[in-house]
């Protein structure tokens, strides 16, 4: 048993708020026990210089956590001046595993970029930023098919993505902060709706890990993303129903 | 008649929800019409190295905006690399208002530090955010004073903020987006609780502007201040009890 | 009496001397007492992005205190690496004070650049600076006059600027260093030659005023204000003669 | 086969010289095919602020390529005045990868910092810095442990790194540049000599890969790490002998 | 005959106006034909790190050039973020170049700062600043030295600096702007009274220069750098009377 | 007899490997004692902005140590966020020192950049980058020569470079870090292959020097660098024939 009373196998409570801002072409306020991040989807005609001219689209990601997110506060990036090793590798994260399932030919020469700002904090946010991001992602792309914008649907597949760790030699799923700071391991899997791999993050820096524990590691995660995928099914309704239906 | 169809003097709706962050002392979600802004307030224990050893604390304010808080994306402050003279401007500001009601030597050696991030803009939000960082900030202070950190309360007044502008010849009060610009004049006030002045910012770029307008935009503020200092009075109810208790 | 023998309505002696700088379209050296500033206007031939191709021009400001303008040494921001708070707050009203007075359609596709340095600093740098650049932006655009630059006269009006504030119950203008640090409310005024106002910016931090005070603050500003617009008339003689006559 | 006529489980040729930097306490020069790698092991008698009086000492990682290390050159990120997100992605993985087999309260109040300079890059540059640096810092190490400076070995295991990958279904190990660019799976494994995971980092960006393969792609890790494990035994000699004789 | 009527071997006007600044504890306007820098001495009672416990002081100096100095307007280093390439190294020469002449230990634990701000630019910057910024170090040490803070006068020689070149094959001193673009070589010397080199600086850029070339440029300066430190004096007088007197 | 055995005319023993970078145009790495320095080449068919459209070529440097090039680590530049006034002094040194023999015209609207990464250091990294980074570049004008790339041959001459020095009233050549260190003075010359000078950088901070020093000094780099030069065309072989020949 964990602390929260939850099996191994068990999620948090996920919440799925749509459209919480007014303005981006999508967005979504997601919600894990109690972490809580805001993601919104802006779409812009136009891409980045090293894709010009060639008609093809981007996905982009940007993630960053408020300052009082966390039990203490931390100093803003742009007060810093830079971002943070720690933030670059999420964000260049969450752009990788979205263009994953994004046909960047059938987006045309569009930009869309997923903000995920994190509220408030308590492990898995770089995970349900994914997660959520996804379902702005959709609802940015189901609004601009509504304009006739595509030939062919440019969503391949639907995305989620969970933590795993190794607790006390248990394999859990979905560990909150406190949880993730006493596991020795902690992984980080991303999984499209067809059960294909996109990204396994593992580290053992306190204890390195077996073969074994990364075998069961990765089927509790593969459960988990299933669940996570069935309520961005349920979450999205029709805004989801072409996903998969333009893939090559 | 205003395109929202409000009467000039009327304020927006005004939204307050109490301790939207489970971390910080003190936290507020306010909104404005659609403009929304998290506040938390966040106490440490240290002052800044210029008031070392003097016995007083110090009270400072962040303030940012959500990259699609707007119509259109702006990029973030973090990837600039440095904070924009807008938003350093709005940051002193906050700061500035709020350090007018806090005796900082009652307060003793440490900071409070509130963090204003813009959700969503609708005009006002530098105002919105003062108005909604001093209930935090009152919060914390409350809090505070539930561990007997206090000999004299601190905070030596309540304190809100309003804009005013002038439209079509017409003082109006809590412009929103679309009225700010088309407004040739455009001033914020920052009032306290017993009616004295603490910021006065009137600017007219498009179109300078009389000392009778200016009486007028004085008047519509200080009624829209004193209806805001009620609002926060009725939000706050107990933990507002002791302010103004501790003055010199 | 103040400390310098001065009448609570008593400007500083303020001269003006022209063409100190031999490259520059127009530049005037600006002293208020032992507050000097050098001001130059520097004229390009294109406009910043965001106007391209309006048919409008622009003007802007930059200000910067040189390291031993004050009392004690300060950093440069160019050693720091990027401007502090204070330089950019001032540097925007700078600008946008002398936008109000100037036509930038009929300025046409160019910009004007006014540089105030201030050489030596005791007290209203910012007004005087606002003071100042107005003359040499008046020199600039009348040179550019000479070469038929322009259908239509840009400059719409006369500019200047000081400071009140209010010092044990008392309001004075134009406020020296030693003034300036005891004062319990700072402001600072920008009149027109026909007597509107473009900015009012008053602080109360360290005591917030009240409406008399600020009316009385107004009062004296406006005064001040009329001699040094005749100040500037003087000094400019014919080279401001064609000011406010292409006034649409 | 592939086309520098390896098989899909072959290592490139791997060559390492000790010692080219007559100044630091460890070095390497390490060779992998064309990939060419300068590691340094520097010591220093202090600690990182965050670990100040906790008895416990500190290995660190920073990762560099020269301007010329690719085919076309590269701004320098001194130049650029920041790390890019891939520099710092890095050389968090390389720093995170050789504590897990330090010990870091063994290693006393000192800091080894381990630097990775890419003098030619084709491929496999963060994997071949990791099985580099380990060498270093095993030098750096066993200089120290003549000055009598451990009680306790401070390297409790060998640990080395190799990437695989898919490419056109075969699974493949050690991949060169031409190679990493056309495949659909990039996978970076860090492993101990006792043969557990430190690192598990594997990216479907371009398709999407199925368990079979991932499972394929950790078999031919685990071979080839365990050979290039044998390679530092070999090359460290009598420098290696206490490692692991530490451990708790 | 140069272009402004001087012969080759003769200098520009230069005039030295002594306090200009009324803060510094040292400062000086000096002009070199067009060319004027404003020169403050800048006197504070402690140390860079480096030098902390050493019972030695410190001499540095910073130039800039404010940004309307020259024909066209220059963006200020300010708003770039960084200093430039030519900056530095100006600033490394005084600073340097005056050390050459300083007893460090005599001057004690205290730092003075030479601040070279560049009204405006007609050739020869650098080298008037090294020779406008000895004055205003001397009479800043003169300063201290009435508040009996040395034992020995730490200023061990005077100090000065010009610029040679070589036009249409003619040796020539003290170029203006105008010339200095067209030659094809620019040396930079700095000597003390007695008559011996601290800094020689010769770049041929354009065309190098042969041995002869180089032993009439150092004669050219020799000669007038011995009538510039004749200037120093005359303007010193009494204030320079100790100057040497301390050396060891 | 210096602390290395030399005389006091004697260089240390230079080393020069052609061609360690397999991608660059032209490479070399070049030893003079223990300093090491590695040199490439990069062409580029593009010139820098202020030279667009004008059929001229540009030759550029950048200087760079790794950080444990020295007896204790630096911390690198792109970690501080910017280069150190040392590194663009030397860097700008380098550029200009080769573009005094390249015929800008002859070499068209190319780029080549010459990176200097100093792997080790033991004094004279400087001067021994310039006479590494001549040869690289002339390699890379060779390889360019033979796709007929020119009408008439770049480069117009052979250019090294020595440091000279004084220790105990002694000029000597060629100084290695210990003799820098006790050198009172520490100058730098580059000569072309015709005797000619192109830099001169004397320095004498800790104490001033003759003239007569100063001929020794010139006389002694003027032979080293004769030396220099030879072994350079001794390395370059029938890659250095042309050079000179297209000398307008």
């Amino acid at each position: 048993m964990r602390s929260d009373g939850r099996q191994f196998r068990d999620l948090r409570a996920f919440a799925v708020t749509l459209h919480p801002n007014k303005y981006a072409e999508g967005s979504v306020l997601i919600e894990a026990g109690n972490t809580k991040v805001l993601c919104t989807a802006s779409v812009e005609e136009r891409v980045p210089p090293f894709l010009k001219g060639q008609g093809k689209g981007w996905v982009t990601a940007e993630y960053s956590m408020l300052p009082r997110a966390t039990h203490t506060r931390n100093q803003r990036e742009a007060v810093k001046g830079k971002l943070t090793g720690r933030t670059m590798e999420i964000q260049r994260l969450i752009g990788r595993a979205l263009r994953s399932v994004v046909n960047l030919h059938a987006l045309g020469e569009r930009t869309i970029t997923l903000d995920c700002d994190v509220l408030q904090a308590d492990g898995g946010t770089r995970t349900t930023s994914i997660t959520g991001a996804y379902i702005a992602l959709a609802l940015a792309i189901h609004k601009l098919a509504g304009t006739n914008a595509f030939d062919k649907y440019p969503l391949t597949d639907f995305l989620a993505s969970i933590s795993v760790g190794v607790i006390q030699e248990q394999p859990v799923v979905d560990l909150n902060y406190e949880e993730d700071s006493k596991a020795k391991v902690d992984m980080n899997v991303v999984m499209t709706g067809a059960g294909a791999f996109v990204e396994v993050q593992g580290t053992g820096e306190e204890a390195p890990f077996t073969r074994t524990e990364l075998d069961e590691m990765l089927s509790l995660a593969e459960e988990a993303i299933q669940k996570l995928i069935q309520l961005q099914k349920d979450t999205l309704g029709a805004a989801g129903e072409r996903i998969g239906r333009g893939k090559a």
